[in-house]
């Protein structure tokens, strides 16, 4: 059921200089009125909603006072950004969020010239508005104000840190937006707000980084005191500023994020004055207006297509687990058996499945926050301290903290248990989200063992595997979604290191498949068979150590072989195909045919969609196999 | 000529146990024969030297007090453990440092067990001591205290903060120690120097953490002003301790460390008595009691053989210009031309060659401190805006800033040129600085374009075409050391995008290299020649897009083709590898041979000794060719 809100100033607006001529009743009337559009989207398509609602004043306000596409507003991961959309031309699409062909559900440059910087992975925000502003500085043509919307999370990333110094260095102007919405109280309401306000309005800039000193001594005990907890220490930097003047940026807040009142007068005057980097800290409540998030336990940070009336999410039936769970059950049980098991995740313990070993042992479990450098290498101190760390991290994610992969683990041979969630493709999530260079980046480390799971029995053997594995490191991957069905082993054993496994004999063509395109591989062979070709069909469950005895006599024994997996070029294929090479197999001819993803970033679809793009689905496999015996047949009768 | 230095006191120490007996006038000895010993072992050996010297007292003080290899001792990169590494048992090889079989230049679990992790890239020292300290809370065996010894300027780098901010977070004791070598004046001395020992002599613990917030009000005037310089924000918010405490972490200093009662002092105290995150403030001076070191630019930073007496270096006579200087040359001509022409680096002018563009057009580069994420990010940015940004990152360490290239340059198709200066592998450095995961990481990113110099005149020409090429990221990447001498040109031409060139014509067998192997590829086919075999020789120079017409043609007209590169398998050969086998080359049988970096770490050695065990020397790829075609000749027969 699409609720379509009644939105007549909202109906008005074209472009964001629509509003200017905006008193600021009807910009708080927009905001409102911003706020049902982006609900009732949402409800429509899923998506991220708590974080868009909790900055939607804040966007109004940020396209009342500056001059957007020349000047370049750049939200931190971009899932806040929907409100952003709306307002700058693409609101006649905003019901095609993360659908094929559809709007990105981040901010994406080919989209529109409103997003002049994407996102998705966080913490970029800020390196990337001291690129256009030191370009302005160098004389950049179309370039005007920087603008980086950062969140509090985000702000723990080291690159963020990295940012803010580089920036404070530089010393020239551009302005950091620090939307502070994980604060443990609600946002300053009543006497406070209003001291804010009469505070900000018209302020001369020296008066209001004053005023923002003598801000902090109103606020509630428990939000000075609240920040004391270990887990807020960058808040309580935050409050008053101290951190972000240290880095030379000039602190302005805290302000309540939706004042709209506040915020006109604070980005007017920043707009008017700021000769150097500023930090405006606003505080904000995800899912703001909207119940059923605000009172949801993640701020209804992502959704299913809901019910705008009563929030009543729209949940896909499921028949099987998804892996993520599966690796959560698997890793549990091993930590059970062995209390040098711990588990390590970058701020994801939700997404990684981590959450229930933390709940089972809550000493035993590390969320380091977004930060997943030193999620890798604190993973590295605790293995060589003896321990057996699973560090959980998603394929993509990973890529954040390579170099600490290959220094402080691959050379040291150090035994840290890489759990590679959300490898392959991801759907909704798009291209920035796809885990497709994993295998690749991996393989390629000596002394590392790399495995994939065919499915989610699979994934059970490799998690003891990987647990018993003590000799360097050792990756699993496994994708987003729901496994196959199989039963799962009770009592798993862990897998010989390096050996795949046959799946049915036949000739003349063998498919060897790493991880879950198993599952089309075999269906390739079911529409084979029935053209009269029985494939071979393995399962090398490894891309490093590579079976060699298997992958050798799959190539000896047949005309054609065909490997399959869910990588970009450089990973299992090219593996195989440099143990072929080496070893002279091609000299004699073999149609060899490695099936990898292809050369493109592909665009959010479905995950079928997605396959087909990629041409890593059934009918794929079987139109390969096939091309590749017509072609040997060809030769082999010329 | 070797000056062996009269070492009574240190000749009786055998491990660092020996240490706990001596008085504070025989440590001040011991670290006066220990300075003298380090810089004799470093005459002789070349290496890094002013951060040994820096650190002689603190060295002593840590074994004096503390417990290794039960308490972990992990020193930040690196290149100052040599002093560590004479106390810890390894005096009797120490003048085998940085040589084949020799000690490394840098910490190495493999090496003592007195490296409880090793080093070399900066930044990592805090995430591993807090995973051996948390290993420790969870009771893992033989694992005391955990102490990171960390530089000032390794302690820009994110990874840092977010180790700190973890550490903070988990409040477990750990204890880091801030080697601050680059203050602008010289440590304290005196009076204060005098106060600060009376203050710290005996102190408990409380009131050495009171102790140093009145220290600060003591420092001369420079010393607390001089912060005020953007540059130094770190050491502003260093001194006192804010930002760290902060973080959680209790802040003991300023020390002067190389005042071994301060030291000793200090180090006892925490030992006995903290009982969370401490992070103590040392003041040292890079190169101290050396004075050709001190007097130095770079504090002796790295050094060749010298003369100890006169300092005096040996310089091994080049002929050619080392490819360094020849990119930094090309691209201020390719800045003079264009103004859009920016540099970045990551704390590298010097290393990467970007010094001569910083003196010439100081506005267009920035040096963004070690921050290789955001330098990677920034560059997006700069390109965003319109610029053209040249990012001249080192190989190894453009891993830390792998994601950035993915998510912020790739995806987005941002014009960011990479400089891949210590591509392959580097000598002396050994395996944690080669270059060997280029090629594959970026190769298989979509749209980039990937090209490897095969002497300093095609690194000239591929400045130039990266200063042409606005369609998407673009990478070069050239070796460590000098070039083979050839002319270089004066007004260097774009080359062709995806365009290779045939070096020499012949017939059977095709040698097809990318980068700086073609030299000896050129050798191995003038051994071939001797022995009738006249190989068709060519230069890909692009990894990615291949040049798919020749390496067609190249396989079509040959019994056999071998690919050469100084790079790990997932690179070139793999990609001319998926390219032979989709278009079906394979089938018809085709003795394809790709030659790259072996699947293990290469110690360090000497650059012709490394390509000999990498078995990418003319002889080898001489071989390779013999097999490859003796292989083919004995099938064609059968």
């Amino acid at each position: 059921m699409t609720q379509t809100p009644h939105t007549p100033l909202l109906d008005r607006v074209r472009t964001p200089a629509d509003l200017k001529a905006l008193s600021l009743r009807e910009l708080d009337q927009l905001a409102e009125e911003l706020r049902a559009e982006t609900i009732s989207a949402v409800s429509v398509t899923g998506g991220h909603l708590g974080a868009g609602l909790g900055v939607v004043e804040l966007t109004v306000a940020l396209h009342a006072v500056f001059d957007a596409p020349r000047d370049k507003i750049i939200w931190d991961v971009g899932h806040q950004a929907y409100p952003h959309k709306i307002l700058t031309g693409r609101r006649d699409r905003i019901r095609t969020l993360r659908q094929k062909g559809g709007l990105s559900g981040f901010t994406k440059r080919s989209e529109s010239p409103y997003d002049p910087f994407g996102a998705a992975h966080s913490s970029t925000s800020i390196s990337a508005a001291l690129g256009f502003a030191m370009g302005r500085e160098l004389g950049a043509e179309g370039v005007g104000d920087a603008i980086a919307v950062i969140g509090d999370g985000a702000m723990s990333a080291g690159m963020a840190y990295e940012a803010m110094n580089n920036a404070g260095h530089l010393g020239k102007r551009m302005i950091v937006i620090l939307n502070d919405n994980e604060m443990s109280i609600a946002p300053p309401v009543g006497a406070m707000s209003a001291y804010l306000s009469r505070l900000y309005a018209g302020a001369p800039f020296q008066d209001l980084k004053a005023a923002a000193k003598g801000a902090v001594s109103l606020l509630p005990g428990p939000f000075r005191e609240g920040a004391k907890r270990a887990k807020d220490v960058l808040k309580h930097m935050a409050v008053g500023g101290s951190l972000f003047e240290e880095l030379n940026f000039s602190y302005v807040g805290p302000i309540d994020g939706h004042d709209m009142e506040q915020l006109m007068a604070v980005l007017r005057t920043v707009k008017a004055r700021a000769d150097g980097p500023v930090l405006i800290h606003t505080i904000t409540k995800k899912g703001k207006g909207y119940a059923p998030a605000e009172d949801a336990a993640d701020k209804g940070h992502a959704t299913s297509k809901f019910d705008v009336v009563t929030g009543k999410q729209s949940k896909a039936k499921s028949n099987a687990p998804s892996y993520t769970s599966v690796f959560s059950g698997a890793l549990v049980k091993e930590a059970e058996k062995d209390d040098r098991v711990v588990a390590v995740t970058a701020a994801m313990p939700d997404g990684t499945g981590l959450k229930a070993f933390m709940d089972r042992f809550a000493d035993r479990c590390f969320d380091v926050g977004i930060a997943e450098q030193h999620a890798v290498t604190f993973s590295a101190g605790l293995a060589a301290a003896g321990m057996k760390p699973f560090c959980a991290i998603y394929s993509t994610f990973l890529q954040r903290g390579y170099d600490q992969v290959v220094h402080d683990v691959a050379i040291q041979r150090l035994p840290v248990r890489f759990a590679i969630d959300r490898a392959g493709l991801v759907g909704a999530d798009g291209a920035t989200h796809a885990g497709a260079f994993d295998v690749a980046y991996l393989s390629n480390l000596p002394g590392f063992t790399v495995m994939a799971a065919a499915d989610e029995a699979e994934l059970v053997r490799m998690v003891a595997t990987a647990a018993a594995h003590d000799d360097g490191p050792i990756a699993f991957r496994f994708p987003r979604g729901e496994g196959v069905g199989v039963e799962l082993p009770e009592a798993p054993e862990p897998l010989e290191i390096g050996k795949g496994r046959v799946i049915r004999e036949g000739s003349r063509v063998a498919i060897l498949s790493l991880g879950t395109r198993l599952a089309e591989a075999e269906k390739a062979a079911d529409l084979l068979a029935r053209k009269g070709i029985e494939p071979t069909l393995a399962d090398a469950r490894f891309a490093k150590p590579l079976d060699e005895e298997l992958i050798l006599r799959l190539a000896r024994d047949h005309e054609a072989l065909v490997t399959v997996e869910e990588g970009a070029v450089g990973g299992f294929g090219s593996h195989v195909a440099q143990l072929l090479a080496t070893r002279g197999v091609f000299d004699k001819g073999l149609a060899f045919r490695p099936m990898c993803l292809p050369d493109i970033f592909i665009d959010q679809s479905s995950p079928e969609d997605m396959y087909r793009v990629a041409g890593l689905a059934a009918e794929d496999i079987a139109a390969t196999v096939q091309g590749a015996l017509g072609l040997s047949v060809m030769e082999r009768r010329a």
